[in-house]
């Protein structure tokens, strides 16, 4: 199993506008449950074929009350056409209902702020929030089921 | 196996570009050969998970002197984050190899011409454009390999 | 695709018994049409994972009177735990209702008579005929419904 | 999720033999592991296509001085074809490599002995135990990865 050793405070997500939600996330206003953030872009076919369908397995899987998921749009390349109109149009046709945000531009660089602060590697990535609100996963690219479900559970019980 | 009934010529696609490749496509170019037109979005979930795969597909296990892959970009929702920007960064980044024009669009009507043409009914479709030039399935949504190979056998060996 | 070159007279399949049927399969009635004859063994995971789900979905997606669906057991190894009384219960748990042949038993020899008559290699193994009773296509492992499909279409067109 | 509530100390398994171990199992000696015995037959189609890989996956996944996978055979229909001599081939031939039991038959039942004191409903059946050698689910039919994950985890950080 993945040990869980990391213990960083989670940064704020850093989000220029939040969809499918009413205001802005604060994973401040998430304690004493497990989030989960699963950063993708809407271009990337292994966010498309395997990331989000594991997003949405795991919202549907767990109560809200007790699991957390947020998707963030990490772009990082092609920005001009994965913009916010893009992307409404592509969580409508993929049926994505969980919040998602808008990682923030960074004026001169093309990694968006909460990427830079989170040190992501590339999409997808996922980073796992303990109830404490502390990091205690990081990773990027494809992790199966039984792992990350292991990785929850045990945050869960915590 | 689908009856392979239908006999009307197929009629040129009307592309106002055509991309990963050199110069238009002309079906009449194409005559003794089998042709296999994809059409989908950019944005159409599935199109991304079936259609545009079975291309590949197709496009894998045929030889191009006997069996040539076209797509055909039919956008008739969300013009404005499917143009053709997008829609390079899209084949680029789903490794889409074979050429795909872009349906031209048509002043004061949501679907483009060929799309009109052909009347097609939604994304995915499939067009099978026999040796002779002549349309023999005209199919809207998913259809299985197995008929889908029967259909093109079928058609090699006439 | 696949060329379909040999055209040997199909040789008669040397069966003690045959299931799902009232009276023995003779490939001298079925001229006329194409069959398919897919060889397994019960306890083989490449058959039961993908050479019988595949011959389901061809004798689910052709008519009868086009294209023939046949099994034949040719038990070559453990002949002692995949006796008829074995098969038959496999058959039924996994819902076969195709005509299934128990290939002949060979004294001193563990390589059953159709098996040796068709020269197999193993199972799964594959036996594509022609309307005329010629085989057209002897495979032994896994082909993708594709090129099958499209060497049905073929044969089915002749 | 799953809620773990059931806390009955868990019966040890009544094999008449193990495979792939060279002495019985006996949960007892198990004490401070999760355990995870998925009950099989081996002509049973769920166990083969989604029970068994699943089992694989988990042994694959955790460490063995964490999480102990066991098989049980637990044979309540068609005994004659799915006895000893089978299941060594069935197991050598899926590289199942774990220990599998037996499960006991009883004279006049046929039921055997560890499936009737589970209350087992059929197969595949998934039974976890936790460190302190209590039943924490019994469960029939399929369960996805990311709930028995999850469950799984849960019961680790205990």
């Amino acid at each position: 199993m993945k040990t869980l050793t990391t213990s960083i405070p989670a940064i704020e997500l850093q989000a220029s506008a939040w969809l499918n939600v009413d205001k802005p996330i604060k994973l401040s206003d998430l304690l004493g449950r497990v989030v989960i953030v699963h950063t993708f872009q809407m271009l990337c076919p292994g966010c498309v074929s395997h990331g989000l369908p594991q997003a949405l397995r795991i919202s549907n899987t767990f109560s809200e009350e007790d699991v957390v998921v947020l998707g963030l749009h990490t772009v990082f390349e092609h920005h001009s056409v994965m913009g916010p109109e893009a992307l409404k149009v592509f969580l409508h046709e993929y049926r994505i209902h969980f919040p998602v945000g808008i990682d923030q531009e960074v004026a001169g660089s093309s990694i968006p702020l909460t990427m830079q602060a989170y040190d992501l590697r590339g999409t997808p990535s996922i980073i796992l929030i303990d109830k404490q609100g502390r990091v205690r996963l990081n990773h990027f690219g494809g992790i199966d089921d039984l792992m990350l479900g292991a990785s929850i559970g045990q945050l869960l019980s915590e």
